[in-house]
């Protein structure tokens, strides 16, 4: 190891050794070497920190030799001695790891300090009471870091002081109190350690550096290091910085600023600073700061130099800076830079000016815009600087917040809803009987089911926010009234829901509008001419397609056809189908549906004019539509002991029984998709009746339609054979009738793992594969997301079994292997078999990356997640 | 065309030229070849067939010219002339495909006979009424099959004359009668078609062959073919052979013998003759025809030469033969011979002796034997000779039969089979709490359920029959009586299950009693020489296990922990455990558990001593061990409305609450299998500590125990590591409490498609793979096995859509295909890693064979599957 360069200069070193230096120390050297104010300094490498642990926790004598000969160059650079009784040199100890890292030892202050050189600070301020204050912080810092003395035994005797003098503040202590206070916190130190504080800066120094280090294998920080995948063997780098001082008259201050509003990303300073204070005096909170616009007035041309400096560090990084600085006796010093976090909004206006101002690319304006951030930018959502009170929390099921009456009923939903009140749909769970009280509420809260629950479906499909599986909430039906956190709330009461995060909140809040700023709108144009894969919506109804396709949708990838038999208007004909007893009565039933569903299809086509729709034949089992069986079975029992009405009685046993013969043990795993088109083809008959019915009613109209019809659940390709068959067969008898030619495709989703690993059979008889990636996970996984979601799967996240929730994020390893396998047996099949991605993954920009990667040609997501979905397949080319 | 050979004569072929000559053209030149007694004749070959096709259903010139030659030669070989009036040849034509094909043209006797011939028949024969009865019959057949007049139309006029008459039977019909029967059919055959009935014998012969080779492509005939995937282009021969009577006098007969008895395999000649008679007399069951020994009486030189003609074809053809004979005039002729048909027992016995007279190898005997029909060998079965009143039919879920009183209560099935009486546990469903009664009962029949409903896996764990999802029958559990083809059975009436079939008989039925014959035990040790992969069986308690280790398992390959958790003395525990309130009423439940389970495997280990114990831990959700939910309803119901006990009420509800909380919409998919063990780690700590405690304690006895524990439904490595860290700490405190070293395996099933794609991963942490192949069909096919056999399968399986269920024989394409990633991807990380089987695929020959191909080490399976897994595992060594 002799010979290697353990230590650097802040001059020695640039941005881009931040492995070697840490963030902070790259960024001080960066600074230094473009000619900024920075104070002097050196960086201990983390290089040197790896070797201090190979050697048992020792620093070499190799390394001590090449500090202290840094310290002579720093000695020589601010013209002040360490040690030195009348000009000692101060300097801060801080980490700076290549990732920032809590947990770990952060900043010692003011050493150098000792009961000799504290005379030289004295004379050197002509200000005893600070002089003696940093050198009380300084032991109590060092003390507690180092020595390893616990905080709280300092803080105890300085509040007997405190006490004894009758002070309430700290500024209320005098030189001799705190010179008092320092001898006190010396025999401590003494008494708890069985060692003196050290008087020796240097050994004060070396002590600092080993703590720095040893901080890096403290416990938090190997847990957080082991959680976020960093590996042990980065190590720490060490700053070792001359001090100055911001407290030093009016002419000195100290501040933090963005270089431009973090906020709305204006492009104006935005930050804070105090005059005559260090940082510390900051975060105590006694005095307020004063907004940087004012440094202007108060210091003139330290703000004139720092606008420069701002204009400089942000055209040498590219990027909106967060910088820290101080002012000393009228010289403005630099204590740290780093790229500012900002809000999406920001990051999107920053991204985009910046582009226009030939500061960046547009490659770079792409990826510097966090898609999954945006999400806030695309619904209602609650204003983030405003204090709510929290009732409870549930799955955060369908984005977005909104406030309203409490409902427990959804026929009352619905006509406070058609009154014009905002109300919340409140119940244990919903069924279809409760599709009308939804449409008419602002938003829905349920204590049971999970993600893919009744209530968290049609709320995403609606676009209204929902919080699903609150089991805090117990919920009193008859009684109309929940209680939560020993609250109880009535019917009538208002509250908030937050989609997004899950929360329930007490009372009305204050809501933002979507943000689809012109800066947006450029940066997604942007992204569509860099992207490859294709960005649909998945939409029911003509609503959602129109909102799709404004926000950029190319087609709708999937088009659910159950929610149209769920309308109130609907779903008695549809419960007539299914207790059909003769195929006659079902056929009738099936032609009551028919005109319903075509006029459906119609405002999708026609909201779609000229773009793809894809949409899937009846997936849900049948039993969905029923009336649920334990309020069946309450109803009869009570029936049957009342005695007094044996018809009603039979009538509810008759509907019980067949309601009992179709309901399944899994039904997530029962007879759905597909297989009800196999053993019922006239409903799917039906279906593509509809289809191509409004098809060629609008080709008539001159609109030009492209239906593409996919069939559910296939996991053998006969499946899909005799499918086909049955939607070509219907096509065909339309286009005779209406003597017109329909352009179409058949294709299917593939969402069990036999359709991936047979999917070279399959891709014969099918123009397009669309991956349901929430089936697929669920059969993959052999999770029930619903019984996950509520048993056990937070325990996996939180015991980081599977680092993400595999329902939101692709679970690449497992079920992204199974897409791979099927995408490349299809294509061997079909070369240009067209494949797309229709689970809510299409709309997770991780996800996206890894679908690019697969060879997708498009991906489908909610409307909302759109632009996300271009923003992130755009970033997964640029990544790639 | 031109040049190749299309006819072949009987002493020009040979038995391995089927594929040209069809199988019974192939055997009667092979018996020709060797010098035994065929009338002569000739095959015109399959390749005449597809040519017939190729030209627009033709006969070429050159195939007739052929036919004409060959038809010459026979006039020479017998001495007679075809359409001579005085010593006419006369024929059959018969259709001879290489599969033998219903629906497909049979045959045509007596063809030659027209107004002239007959008369040389009757001078021949000296019978007018015999050779009148032939021409009549001839014309008939010729009719229908070539003339396409229907059938009945002949039997018509038949009729009348007999009720003209006033006959009873046809053999009252005269020489006369049978005269002018012979005139009106002719002219019923001019009537419906136009055309005369042809008196040419050559145009009789080549319209006879027309049809035969017509018949190949009739509906009937292809729907065969594809059903059954025979190619189209085999084609079918046709063989021309010159008849023979075994109706000319008390020197003629006909009869139909085994070389072996195919009922018991006892060497001995097995069949039957009727002196003076034609094989259509035999059909028409108006003469009892006499045992073949009765021939040694009757025609002693006969019987001798049939008994060294039967040895010379069963040496000939190395197996077993079934033979058609016909004597005429005290000369014995072959019309056919073919291996014969045999019962699984026959089977055995047959190929283990003629291994013994050195008549065929090992290796041929073993593949002789059809392992799936050995399973009726292995359970009491109904007697097949019994006529049975068969009043419902279910699911087949647990194999064997059982008689006994209807009883629809576990509590009284239990008291009643205590004192001694046989009943059948009837109920709509099981559920733990009818444990007891399933014990004391005979077998279990149930109206819902499917083949893994709790009664079908209990019952199957225990070995007894059990039929469910029997749908057809009504069950009143008020009245205690079920209803079924308009039947009414009361508790006490006896019935009959076969859970081999799935069939519910009215009454007691004669049962079989299993039959292990020593020829058994022996194939099965020959095929232990010759197999590689292991046989193990699953068992969960010692009876199970002691009778798997008799049938020759070489371990236990899966031990369910579950059904340990159900018996009625440790139910309420189990249930105290779920529903602890706190972590200590949790441990105390878990404490009483622990000996019980600990006594359980020690009962197992003892019977397996010296061989490994795979033991599964808890797999099933909690809530299968609670009450259900439907009834605790009903009982709040009543008991809110009666209002008369509040205290019990409330604890219902609390009961009701804890139950709902725990159930699932997806039970399959949900909180189960290690999921269980991750969330509960306290649970499999007190299994594996009962395992370990009871392993410890039968060492210390002496006794040799090799467990290996299995973790179920693992689908990341995670999961794994953590559950064999605990497994591993807990062995390491019981191996130093009880101071002795256990050698012990950790291994996990492999259930769901993820870890199949990721068994690289899994395999780190696992000694042993077992393939888990029930949950891995359902989630790969994305079935729940109840929902899709008592909803779709059965669909699916008439329309083809699948050719097999795939819960019985492993889809090899799908599942396969994960099974075979699974086993390349683990083996990939550990060469050495141990793989098995114990879904119930590995009893399923079919599947085997896959397994044994795709590398696996051992299959398990129900202990009565074992040696049908023992000789098929024999079979698919040698197949490969």
């Amino acid at each position: 190891m002799k010979g290697k360069k353990f230590v650097y200069l802040f001059n020695e070193g640039r941005a881009d050794m931040k492995e070697l230096l840490g963030g902070k120390g790259a960024n001080l050297a960066e600074m230094t070497r473009i000619g900024l104010p920075v104070p002097h300094g050196f960086t201990i490498t983390t290089e040197a920190c790896n070797l201090y642990f190979q050697q048992g926790r020792q620093l070499s004598k190799e390394l001590e030799k090449e500090i202290f000969e840094n310290l002579e160059i720093l000695e020589r650079q601010t013209g002040k001695v360490f040690g030195d009784k009348r000009n000692p040199l101060l300097v801060s100890v801080r980490s700076g790891a290549v990732i920032s890292m809590p947990g770990m030892m952060d900043t010692i202050l003011n050493l150098g300090l000792n009961d000799d050189t504290i005379h030289g600070l004295i004379e050197g301020t002509n200000n005893p009471r600070f002089a003696w204050d940093c050198y009380r912080r300084f032991i109590q810092m060092f003390g507690e870091i180092v020595m390893k003395v616990h905080s709280y035994q300092f803080e105890l005797i300085l509040e007997e002081v405190k006490k004894d003098h009758g002070y309430k503040y700290d500024t209320e202590l005098t030189a001799a109190d705190l010179r008092d206070i320092v001898e006190m916190y010396k025999r401590l130190i003494r008494r708890e350690t069985k060692n003196e504080f050290p008087q020796e800066p240097k050994e004060q120094l070396l002590m600092a550096i080993k703590a720095v280090f040893d901080s890096w294998d403290n416990q938090r920080a190997r847990v957080y290091r082991k959680v976020h995948k960093i590996p042990d063997d980065l190590g720490t780098a060490v700053n070792i910085q001359s001090m100055v001082f911001g407290n030093m008259g009016n002419d000195s201050g100290t501040g933090v600023a963005f270089t431009r509003n973090p906020s709305t990303g204006e492009k104006a300073l935005y930050g804070e600073f105090l005059v005559n204070a260090q940082g510390e005096d900051v975060v105590a909170g006694i005095r307020t700061p004063l907004p940087i616009k004012e440094l202007e007035e108060k210091m003139p041309e330290i703000f004139d130099e720092f606008k420069k400096v701002c204009k400089i560090l942000e055209n040498h990084y590219r990027d909106m800076q967060d910088i820290e600085f101080t002012i000393e006796k009228g010289k403005l010093y630099l204590l740290q830079t780093r790229t500012g976090k900002r809000t999406a909004s920001a990051a999107v206006k920053i991204a985009v000016e910046m582009v226009r101002e030939g500061l960046i690319s547009i490659q770079e304006a792409i990826m510097r815009v966090e898609p999954s951030q945006m999400e806030q930018l695309l619904h209602r959502r609650i204003d983030s600087g405003i204090k709510t009170e929290i009732i409870a929390k549930g799955l955060p099921a369908s984005p977005g917040a909104a406030s309203g009456k409490v409902v427990f009923d959804a026929d009352e939903a619905e006509k406070m809803g058609q009154n014009g009140e905002k109300v919340i749909l409140v119940r244990t769970e919903t069924t279809p009987d409760d599709i009308h009280g939804i449409i008419n509420s602002q938003g829905v809260l349920t204590s049971r089911g999970g993600m893919t629950s009744h209530a968290a479906v049609v709320a995403r499909g609606m676009g209204k926010p929902c919080v699903c599986g609150c089991e805090e909430l117990k919920i009193d039906m008859d009684k109309e009234e929940l209680s939560t956190r020993g609250l109880l709330i009535k019917k009538g009461d208002i509250i908030t829901i937050d989609g997004s995060t899950g929360n329930v909140i007490m009372g009305k809040v204050k809501m933002l509008d979507p943000d689809l700023s012109p800066e947006f709108q450029q940066l997604l144009q942007w992204a569509d001419e860099i992207r490859h894969l294709g960005v649909r919506a998945n939409a029911d109804n003509p609503e959602d397609a129109a909102r799709a396709r404004e926000f950029g949708a190319q087609g709708i990838g999937l088009c659910r056809t159950e929610h149209m038999f769920m309308g109130p208007d609907r779903l008695p004909v549809v419960q007539e189908m299914i207790l059909a007893e003769t195929e006659e009565e079902r056929k009738n039933a099936l032609d009551k549906i028919l005109p319903l569903q075509q006029g459906d299809f119609e405002g999708i086509f026609r909201a779609m004019e000229g773009l793809p729709v894809t949409i899937r034949l009846l997936d849900p089992p049948l039993h969905e539509f029923l009336p649920n069986i334990e309020e069946l079975l309450v109803e009869i029992t009570e029936l049957k002991i009342r005695g007094n009405d044996p018809k009603k009685l039979e009538q509810k046993e008759r509907l019980l029984k067949k309601v009992k013969n179709l309901s399944e043990f899994n039904p997530m795993l029962g007879h759905r998709g597909c297989r009800l088109g196999i053993v019922f083809p006239e409903i799917y008959e039906m279906q593509a009746r509809a289809i191509f019915q409004a098809a060629a009613k609008l080709i008539i109209e001159g609109i030009e339609v492209i239906p593409e019809v996919m069939i559910p659940l296939v996991g053998h390709y006969e499946e899909l054979r005799i499918m086909r068959e049955l939607v070509e067969d219907t096509a065909e008898k339309v286009m005779k009738e209406m003597k017109i030619k329909i352009e179409y495709k058949v294709g299917t989703m593939i969402e069990i793992p036999r359709a991936c690993v047979t999917a070279h059979e399959i891709a014969q008889y099918a123009d397009f594969f669309s991956f349901g990636t929430n089936d697929l996970t669920q059969t993959t996984f052999g999770f029930s997301r619903d019984d996950a979601e509520g048993k056990f799967l937070h325990h996996y996240l939180s015991k980081k079994i599977l680092a993400e929730n595999p329902f939101v994020t692709l679970d690449q390893k497992g079920v992204g292997a199974l897409i791979q396998t099927a995408v490349d047996l299809g294509r061997g099949t079909k070369p240009n078999l067209k494949v797309g991605i229709c689970g809510e993954h299409g709309g997770d920009p991780g996800s996206i990356e890894f679908l690019n990667k697969s060879g997708l040609d498009y991906v489908s997501c909610s409307p909302f997640r759109v632009p996300i979905a271009r923003l992130a397949s755009a970033q997964a080319v640029l990544k790639k």
